[in-house]
């Protein structure tokens, strides 16, 4: 820490995007970067610095790596940090919501402090008995994904057959144990027997399939939906939806979140059951979870009593300091976490 | 026609399925046989005779030529004649809803007279005053489709962007016309200039183009709707999906009511741009007219004015005779038709 001019400059540890990406990421496609960084704020800029504690892993954060016109989207510039949800705490503030010490949730950058221009985005943490790092998770961006995809999106009835895909990772793990608190059969898909054992003895699944052992989606899904699947909830795309739409009943509701197997490919696989959309009357619909970013508050209040009292659980892959952030990033396309992949910056 | 043991017997001419198709229908795939049939019904049975008056070729009858499984599209057996939507007279009934001389539409078969066996499922045709033919289009199946289609399932607002494909069509032509009345901006799209010139100057369409001029749909949809697509109406599927998908807008609307570039495809052109459903929280939804039979009064009570007004116009492409009946059905995978494709029988 030095002091320049009054102003304290600290070392800024960064992940920086090397270049573009083509296929597969690789941890060659970032590289780690001491930069400094002065920890005063501009005085009436509104902004704030922030020191980053927990930072979220994201299967979309794949896509802002190459160019697409998506304003959604934007992509990472090369030469820069990379950006995510994370958890901080305030170190210096001009924006009046906002006072040092202050805990929050939001995008950040991924590196030691970021300045955030716009804070307005941040979401205050008022809740400190539950870990901090489920502000990546289950309270969090995965959570209101979860908890509007299903609810909102998925209309779900009592009973009804509930199948997810990707099923153990940050959103999956929460849509399977909220459909069967509501009353939903449920079963998810993941790609190691470990996986299985978590849907099935951690997360109270009825059902749990590792879809790298199956050679025939359809087949798996025929066997553990013998009268076809109500509720799709779309983590993973391509031949795996094309498997569902056979297996969907009439009138079932696809709530489209993510789609990880397709990320990565440059010509993407096409799906050719379309048509089973008709026959079936089913509704496929995209969820974007900013959308949902105004019932926040709402979402904290039915959800963190559920985790206070451990009706619903939350399992993380903690991977320690930033050097560490490329691997556990690219890690997710390989599967390689075991629940919700987050990295430790720092604990305080 | 002839009497044996007191019962009046016709000859009757059929159109029968000579085989489950593969690829495109041929006219070969069908053929004509003279049968004869006892007008007497059962006593008690329930069952109505109607002599049929006007035939519907509609796309959906090509999934029944081929097995599939799927409830909604029970095979057409071989041996038999192809079943469709007509209008129909009654000629003789043993069921208290209707009587001798009623006219009716609904599910019939291809032929001169046909046994209904479960008449709960025809309409009676209250209103004369237009043309009968219509039954099989405007103020039939094909209407209550677009209707719901259109208000139920695009859920449209004011000055929203609407394409509609196969535009010219038995339900197109509908949709693109009540959106305008609704107040839409409204392309359509067809596959020769006849029928372009139809959608602009018959049907009052904003803009429409034909698609085999196109060799990019991508840039034909662009340039035809540069602030992109709210609403589209999806009658033809494969690369004009994927197409659209590109250039739909954020939470735009797709009604799936069929894919006729797919049903002669021994595999289906996969959708690739799926990803689109997420980032734009698409919303994609199958509509099977039966749904909406019980609200049949509704609709007509909405759209028989408009068409007594003019307000609303219909093209027919009339075919005469059964004779004529496999080329017509089969026209309408080359797109011979021009408007919605009726198949006469006798006029009375």
């Amino acid at each position: 820490m030095a002091t320049k001019n009054g102003e304290v400059v600290v070392s800024n540890k960064q992940v920086i995007l090397k270049n573009f990406v083509n296929g597969f990421p690789k941890e060659s496609d970032m590289y780690l970067k001491t930069d400094s960084i002065s920890l005063k704020v501009e005085q009436g800029s509104n902004a704030v610095i922030i020191k980053n504690l927990y930072l979220s892993c994201d299967p979309y954060m794949r896509i802002r790596m190459t160019p697409i016109d998506d304003p959604n989207f934007p992509t990472y510039p090369p030469g820069s940090p990379i950006q995510g949800f994370g958890v901080g705490k305030v170190v210096e503030s001009e924006y009046p919501e906002l006072k040092k010490g202050d805990l929050v949730w939001g995008v950040t950058g991924w590196e030691e402090y970021t300045l955030i221009i716009n804070p307005q985005t941040l979401f205050k943490i008022q809740h400190t008995d539950v870990p901090l790092s489920y502000y990546t998770g289950i309270l969090g961006m995965p959570g209101i994904t979860a908890w509007a995809g299903f609810y909102e999106i998925c209309a779900p009835k009592k009973g009804e057959y509930v199948y997810i895909s990707a099923a153990s990772g940050a959103v999956g793990q929460l849509v399977g144990q909220f459909a069967k608190l509501f009353g939903c059969y449920v079963v998810g898909s993941a790609g190691t027997k470990e996986k299985v054992e978590l849907l099935k003895n951690k997360f109270g699944f009825d059902d749990a399939f590792n879809y790298k052992q199956e050679h025939d989606l359809n087949a798996a899904l025929k066997r553990c939906f013998p009268e076809g699947i109500d509720i799709y909830f779309e983590n993973v795309g391509g031949k795996m939806l094309d498997a569902v739409l056979v297996n969907m009943r009439a009138h079932g509701r696809i709530a489209a979140c993510g789609m990880i197997s397709q990320y990565n490919l440059e010509h993407t696989e096409g799906v050719h059951n379309m048509m089973n959309v008709v026959y079936k009357r089913i509704r496929i619909e995209g969820i974007m979870v900013f959308d949902y970013f105004p019932q926040y508050a709402k979402f904290l209040e039915v959800v963190l009593p559920s985790v206070r009292e451990g009706k619903v659980v939350y399992v993380e892959d903690i991977a320690e300091g930033l050097e560490n952030a490329p691997a556990a990033l690219i890690g997710l396309f390989s599967g390689r976490n075991v629940g919700k992949q987050v990295v430790v910056v720092a604990r305080e």
